[in-house]
């Protein structure tokens, strides 16, 4: 159960669009509050890149409920009711502290008040705020849906209630809140990111290397291991089975060298500026700024998925929609005799050198259409843990039609036939846009209890659901190709 | 045709051996001198770490021919004819001088001779090198085998011939090699890992944030940035469509905040070692330096998949030996009957919430076999830029057995019938331990016209290659499931 239900977002730029994005596609409602005229197409296009990627995330399994997204006209309406307010506004301490006022004036006293701030102190904003306890930083990193760290810095007059209280409320969406112990400028992350830019503002201004060399080194070498350990577990693994001691007591003495001009800043002049813009328009090689995001975010997602699967860092956060609602024992078999059983696109990672999708995602599909129909009849995931499971015995695909890379698809399923231990399935997989048969898959399944290893009836309650389906469906004509064998025909 | 056949590792230690795993891996024999008695052991571990990385990389598919690994008793005999000699000693100046000296006497005039130093500058440790012209600082990333970044140096002497001839070197043993222009300490990513590094130990001397708050920060936001874009381009997306220059104007005035304490290095004493040691080893939550190693490697490499598959980064540089060998037109029939036609393990990635082999998986692999037999006759990928490919339009999984992650298993394939147009093969994947039958894949594949969009008669060479198949596969059985239907028998 989600302890945030409402959130409300002030200010829907880059960084509070991302935040809109973030909630909806978790399942809160967001109210959002930002006098730029421009800010419902800019959140709009955040919202479609973040839906992208979660489709992408998802691959064609059921995305939960979105939240309701309302455009409002004052601070007062987009706080009231709200359980998390995310105030993203630009960075000017005038502009925060009067905002906050605002907010203060008519958020719940249990609301959490986070700022995106990537540099202010809470304790400098807070201070005319009715709800300065609230009141806290809560900085996170773009793209905000897809990345989870958020940084959770209180101020002087914040309670360690509401800090506890933000821990959870950010969890609940998704997020990795990192608390903060000190309030310091520019937390931690960005004090990391300013570090490594002012050194690297020194390689580019003496001629060293060019901001294309630079990147080179983080994304094929120490950024590969950023991604999923930081910087001490990596140099933990440096100090091999002798340890981490052994490892910074070979270290310490370098810090004396003169590695780094850190010790003083780069002049910022027109000269820099220059050098840099044109550094970085070279290095994009004509890339639109849309075209990187889109780069950005596929990689991002497939990183997390990569993440998710190996249970580590980043991809242990994610909670799938779809999973969850499983668990939470939703499992009712949908309304009607056609059962659409995946609703989804062929995401262009499916594709293969002759640009189709690939064989055997066609199976992938399949099998996640029979998934659901395991799941609506109480045998999915969740039933495996009661030591019983359905194991697919055998397979039949074949392939009827072409469809490309981003386009719609849906399966419809079909009963076949069944008894009280097996499951005799059909697939049809359609491509929306033509109404055209692409594929169809044909399965026996058998009920398996797992510790026998040997078929076994399935309950009562399955064998019901099925002939509940098979009742339904009584009037569909039997699919001629269901039996079929496969071989070369000749004629005569 | 790979520039380098021959490599020489001075020093095998988690560097060196890193090297000589990646040169076997790419095909190169490679001498390794290491006067430490637990040389072979170690470079043998890294080697088992690599070759489980590669097949997990490849999954199943042929891994090319791997280089000869030998230890020799002098630099002399290990640098004799190599194309590549790699010095990995340990960091002080008077060891790499004499080393340098020793390898310049033996080395041939046209090696590269590349100095893994991460500190040391190659204008110091040439002075006795009689082929100083070909030695420069040649700094890979931990570990070598994986991360593809080396970062070339040259020194007072080093030749612009030698750098040149360095970049094709490298890059022809899957690296990325960046040339560093001007010859500075620590080069450019230890400086900026230097600069990172400080900013840190102050966080975690001040108390500010613990080692595990700071590589959460890290490995949950910017770093899963800097795996993919590093820095100039993520900041460039910062700048949304206003561009980098605009970017670059907003940020500038924060670089005179007193955002960093970069201007001072903290003490180095046994207090904040302790303190660093004890946060690490509660973050690494008992995990042994081999345990996150494996963590480590699987997730480096999953994320080189990632890149692979959309052709970005450090996965655009990926060369997979079996395709590269399709494209040297390498198609030719293994000789005997028995055609073995995928070898490898179960990817710990294929299991799924039941811990078994995923049911898509299956046809991954059998589809894996299919594309191998293509190759063979000539229809592999290389083929379809001719205009034709071979579509499956049709195949029958039975699942029969089942296999464990990281188990061995191979599949052997079946001719049953071919006509001008169509290939219909049976696939027996095999657990090659208990020698158990796991399943069947019956395919049906039709020889396409690409543009017609329909079938169309097979050419003459690849017909001819079908035929003999066939005429050896002759006197084996026509397997009893070819042609079985699917559904539910009843008794009676």
């Amino acid at each position: 159960m989600k302890s945030v239900r409402k959130a409300a977002a002030i200010g829907g730029g880059l960084i509070g669009g991302g935040w809109v994005a973030r909630c909806v596609l978790a399942g809160v409602d967001v109210d959002v509050f930002d006098p730029d005229p421009e800010a419902e197409r800019k959140v709009a296009a955040l919202m479609a890149n973040a839906e992208r990627a979660m489709a992408r995330l998802w691959q064609g399994q059921a995305l939960g409920n979105r939240g309701q997204l309302r455009f409002v006209s004052s601070i007062a309406e987009a706080v009231e009711g709200a359980d998390l307010i995310q105030e993203s506004t630009p960075e000017r301490l005038d502009i925060k502290k009067k905002v906050h006022a605002e907010i203060g004036a008519s958020a719940e006293a249990e609301a959490v008040i986070g700022s995106s701030t990537s540099g202010l102190l809470p304790s400098d904003f807070q201070v005319d705020s009715d709800r300065a306890d609230r009141v806290m930083v809560a900085h996170p990193y773009n793209p905000v849906y897809l990345l989870p760290v958020v940084e959770i810095v209180g101020g002087a007059r914040t309670s360690d209630a509401a800090i506890a209280r933000a821990m959870e409320a950010y969890a609940d969406i998704g997020m990795k809140p990192v608390h903060i112990r000190k309030e310091i400028d520019a937390f931690v992350g960005d004090r990391l990111l300013e570090a490594m830019w002012r050194e690297s503002l020194w390689l580019i201004k003496d001629g060293v290397a060019t901001a294309e060399t630079i990147d080179d080194v983080v994304r094929y070498g120490l950024g590969m291991r950023y991604a999923q350990m930081g910087q001490f577990m990596t140099y933990r693994l440096g100090g091999g089975e002798a340890g981490m001691r052994h490892f910074l007591e070979q270290f310490g003495p370098s810090l004396k060298w003169p590695w780094t001009k850190l010790m003083d800043v780069p002049e910022w002049d027109d000269q820099l500026i220059d050098m840099i813009a044109e550094q970085s328009d070279a290095q994009a090689k004509g890339l639109s700024v849309k075209e990187l995001e889109q780069i950005r975010d596929n990689n991002l997602v497939d990183f997390l998925k990569v993440l998710h699967r190996n249970d580590w860092g980043a991809g242990a956060l994610l909670r799938n929609p779809a999973a969850a609602s499983l668990k939470d024992g939703a499992n009712t078999l949908p309304d009607g005799d056609v059962l659409k059983t995946f609703d989804g696109m062929v995401d262009p990672d499916w594709t293969d050198y002759n640009g189709h999708m690939t064989e055997f995602r066609y199976l992938d599909v399949f099998s996640t259409s029979t998934d659901e129909l395991l799941v609506w009849i109480g045998g999915g995931p969740a039933y495996a843990s009661s030591g019983a499971s359905w194991y697919t015995i055998e397979t039949h695909i074949r392939h009827l039609d072409e469809v490309a890379a981003g386009k719609p698809i849906r399966v419809e399923t079909q009963l076949v036939d069944h008894d009280e231990k097996r499951l005799h399935l059909f697939h049809r997989m359609i491509g929306v846009e033509k109404e055209n048969l692409l594929a169809t898959g044909e399965h026996m399944l058998m009920h398996v209890d797992m510790k026998a290893g040997r078929g076994s009836p399935m309950p009562a309650e399955m064998k019901a659901a099925l002939d509940i389906v098979a009742e339904r469906q009584r009037d569909m004509p039997r699919p001629d190709a269901a039996g079929a064998r496969i071989g070369i025909r000749r004629k005569g």
